[in-house]
């Protein structure tokens, strides 16, 4: 299928957007109005611009209020959409976006509207052009697809068809299996946005929170297969408002919304819709190898917080079990957790790389790279595992590594054991998840990169009030839970004002016992984060837990959270460097959380200790 | 009245937000619950803070589903309930707050409900301590403070009483006047908060868009009115959730909280309330004194920008007046409009200082620090007048001037008027409005600013979408639009991606004949901002105007813009340095807003002529 983007999705002039789809790899545009009103280029320049680029226009959007309407604002409707159209032919467009009335001028009247639409379509004719008409999900008269469609057959022209928008028609709910009803001649495009599901009025929904498919919660794909099942063999358009992507990079918002189109068109592959249109369709991309859990995280840790990272790991139960043959990377284990700390990074300490564990290392890579995962190239020795990685919005490295003892290909084969700085274990057998600050600019996209790349779903999504500000934190993990990986935002990009620990990562290891586990830890001088006591109050207070329970918690400076499902304790360390910790956590039962009602109570505590910090260093 | 503000208004510790509740003067604040646990301080260590800071605790909060419920549930809740007494003991405060339930544990059934608020109160009253009841505006069976107030009749008891929150309140709409005959030993609280007119969910609504009073839409002053007039005698108590607030510096926010309930007192003077309250009320705010116009607008200039800014003022129109007798500025005017140009500041070019004609400076100048507006020392010379400013919360300077000829206190005099640089006028005569880029962080603080130090009411409010993302544009004016101030900001705080004009600022001077104006100004070579081609052949198409007159405005790089009241033509100049350029308006009929809708094709133009000089400058 033909690939399209909406200008009004990207930042910039109409030239940074064209330069960025064009980058993108799409293969036609919609031209929104406003961005071409305020281009310094003549329609001629623009045109002559998008086929140096490649790309063609597919649409010229939006024409609004023209339809059912009295002979005075008609006349200045047609005049107006004369205008249009002569524009049109200089931009090299045949398809104009008729959006269906939001006028008080507008009345109440389909024979009027269509009546007026035909007369519209015969000057489009005339001009060798067609009007797709749409129907507003908050339009006056006309504000569901079914409507538009009576209205476009009642019309009758054959330069007349329908413009179907997912946001308009999902938003609305209703039954959408109609749509395969319609004439697929009639089907003049589509429009395809995602979206949250969020209770506000629905022009201001459209307006500041659509998303690209794969990004909210409307199913795209069911949605695409009535259309495609039709007839329809037109462009998919991305057409996405949002504040976020309206101010980011456009280059980087077009990589994004070309990756949610490929993945839509896979998940359409895979409901075996029947995919037309003029030309061959894209290689296909291999399917996601489901991920066996985490091979290792790495660390880059920088030589000021090194020796902590390594005292805290071996009190937490990890041994030093080998050295990189060519790097200063160590290996540290302890169950099937493993961590490496790289110290030849040249970084501050953060966590530098998250790596999957999958049957096929090369399928998932070229996978990665076919939904525009940019490829990092990787320095290695003589004999050393090929180990490919591409980089996730945040800039982690994600590699994909099947572990194997014996096995040459194996990365831990690049790995000398020198079975040195072993530790007694404390239970921490495997890693939990991995929880990540994103960067304002993407957070929806890191959903999208993890969703396609690894096949990870979103799970838990919740907002929090934090010492700073609000955070959204949200899960994305494989069905089994064997690789989880938390991604934290703000929900307001973060200004001068952040005395906490601003980005913050970490790595949750998993126990089946997490108060033995606390006490050997603490024993061992591992640097548990001291809780407030009024948070053990509170959780009394609140719950009534077993008093010896509670006790053992506080002992053990263990939180506690449950749902429905199941419980989960868990205790944090403190701060290494300036923004990475440890967590270790016991799920009970089916809890499906990450805890992150007690993420306010460690940011205040890490300030704490960084306050106590700052004192005992000060004069 | 005593001023207390909830923790849960300010950004960052426990400690973070009673240090600036106290040094904002507060006189006591409420403590949000989820501060309190996240803190390491025990209640103990809290109050004393408190008490150290001079701050009073009136209010813990909240506490939340407790009534008509189940016998078991109910169990659990009282013992919830003791729990937090004791608490509360430790941290020195008499009332919790108590919303109405939102659990699906809750049924409806007021005699249940009205029997276990009175059990509660009873509780409570055992430990000296009294419940206030609040109606939250989402509550499951009561949402309403009338049915709020008819439970606590029914219950009886005379610990529980009512607490009483504006948002709640007049988020529903409906009448408040029944407040009044509420009896005054059951209004145990009163929390305040103002909020913009949003169509969504009344709970996302309260938690992420609430604002000091003065900064929204509701009317504060009826409201509170009501209040005091049943007899309500406790504190005037901010209660604020917002997304921006939470991650503000505190103390700049807390001075915002402030200023609002000054000026909120000053309303309620003005309505003649009886103030009543333990103590003596503040020193008298005196009065705004209308503003008369703008005195002078002030200009940083730096070396680069210098001669291009004062070549544009000559070839506007401006005549080189006069020059300071001690420092580096130069005074330029046309008609009333006068320019200060000051290459001393040391400042990249912006502007430094709005100066605004009034009956008496020094009143307005007690009013202002009086509103915590931050005074500003300036070195002036023997027998120079004594101008007294204050910094706006962008930092521009606001100076309170009167203008005399041959008055020793005027500002000009001391000016030694040179008479040199003379240029013939092109009928700018005044100053129309001043526009000024704030900070993310400051919008709504901006307008509380100017809306209490200067008086000046806000006016037409718009959002529009331009190249960079959305920008959200609110003029605020004396009734007689004679100080105009146009407050422009981004809608999210902008990242890494701008590559348009930063910060825009400009100057908008009126004329009575833009056509006129805009050719003398283009024959002497003003620089003014050349528009796309494509914007003119919109006018035409979407408003069908004269052709002479679309070709005049073509020619003359004249904008246009008219609502129900009248036309608003105008024409911008190009970026002088890296911010600031001039507008030249005429506004015909009663048109009152001031050209958003072309702000648009403004930026866009501004980043062509940008991309067109590097391009010149290039290689």
């Amino acid at each position: 299928m033909r690939r399209s983007i909406a200008t009004v999705c990207l930042s910039g002039t109409l030239e940074d957007k064209l330069e960025a789809a064009a980058a993108a790899g799409f293969d036609g545009v919609e031209i929104f109005e406003n961005d071409l009103i305020a281009s310094p280029r003549t329609p001629e320049q623009v045109r002559r611009h998008c086929e140096e680029l490649g790309l063609s226009v597919d649409l010229y959007q939006p024409f609004r209020d023209f339809e059912a309407v009295g002979p005075e604002v008609l006349r200045h409707n047609l005049r107006r959409a004369e205008h249009k159209f002569d524009l049109m032919r200089r931009l090299g467009t045949d398809t104009v976006l008729v959006c269906s009335s939001v006028s008080p001028d507008a009345v109440d009247d389909d024979d009027l509207a269509a009546e007026q639409l035909h007369l519209l379509a015969r000057r489009a004719h005339e001009h060798g052009l067609r009007v797709a008409y749409e129907a507003l999900a908050w339009g006056r008269h006309v504000s569901t697809w079914e409507h538009s469609a009576r209205i476009v057959e009642r019309a009758g022209h054959a330069a007349l068809g329908l413009c179907l928008d997912s946001f308009h028609v999902l938003s609305r709910g209703g039954d959408i299996a109609g749509i395969r009803d319609v004439p697929a001649e009639k089907l003049f495009f589509l429009q395809l946005a995602d979206a949250p599901r969020l209770d506000m009025n629905v022009l201001q929904w459209s307006r500041h929170h659509r998303l690209f498919p794969g990004q909210g919660a409307f199913d795209l794909p069911a949605f695409v297969e009535h259309v495609l099942r039709a007839g329809y063999n037109g462009p998919l358009s991305l057409e996405v408002f949002n504040d976020v992507f309206r101010q980011s990079a456009p280059g980087r918002a077009a990589v994004d919304a070309m990756r949610s189109l490929i993945a839509l068109e896979e998940q359409l592959g895979q409901r075996r819709t029947a995919v037309t249109g003029g030309r061959p369709g894209p290689a296909r991309l291999p399917s996601a190898p489901e991920p066996a859990g985490y091979s290792f995280v790495e660390l880059a840790v920088d030589d000021d917080s090194a020796p902590q990272v390594s005292r805290a790991l071996a009190a937490m139960g990890f041994a030093h079990l080998g050295q990189h043959r060519s790097k200063p990377v160590q290996l540290w284990q302890q169950g099937t957790a493993r961590v490496l700390l790289n110290g030849g990074a040249g970084e501050r300490t953060a966590v530098s790389a998250l790596a999957v564990e999958t049957a096929d290392p090369v399928r998932s890579a070229r996978r990665a790279e076919m939904l525009l995962a940019p490829a990092l190239s990787r320095t290695r020795g003589p004999s050393e595992a090929d180990l490919t990685a591409v980089a996730a919005p945040d800039g982690t490295s994600v590699f994909f590594c099947r572990t194997g003892a014996g096995d040459g290909t194996s990365w831990l084969s690049d790995f000398i054991l020198t079975g040195t700085g072993h530790s007694a274990p404390t239970g921490l057998d495997r890693i939990d998840h991995v929880a990540l600050a994103q960067p304002f600019d993407s957070f929806d996209e890191a959903t999208l990169f993890y969703r396609s790349v690894l096949g990870l779903d979103p799970q838990d999504d919740t907002e929090y009030a934090a010492p700073y500000g609000l955070v959204r934190s949200r899960a994305v993990s494989d069905p089994g839970r064997r690789v989880r990986i938390v991604l934290d935002g703000t929900v307001l990009r973060r200004g001068a004002w952040v005395p906490g620990v601003p980005d913050p990562q970490h790595i949750a290891f998993a126990t089946d016992d997490i108060f033995t586990c606390a006490r050997t830890m603490r024993e061992r001088g591992a640097p548990l984060l001291a809780v407030s006591d009024n948070y053990y109050q509170d959780l009394d207070a609140r719950l009534g837990l077993d008093p010896e329970l509670l006790a053992a918690m506080r002992a053990c400076r263990v939180l506690y959270d449950r749902d429905g499902r199941g419980e989960f304790f868990h205790v944090y360390t403190e701060v290494f460097g300036s923004r990475v910790f440890f967590e270790a956590v016991q799920r009970v039962g089916g809890y499906t959380g990450h805890g992150a009602v007690n993420a306010p109570v460690r940011m205040a505590a890490h300030r704490a200790a960084r306050q106590g910090g700052d004192r005992s260093a000060g004069p």
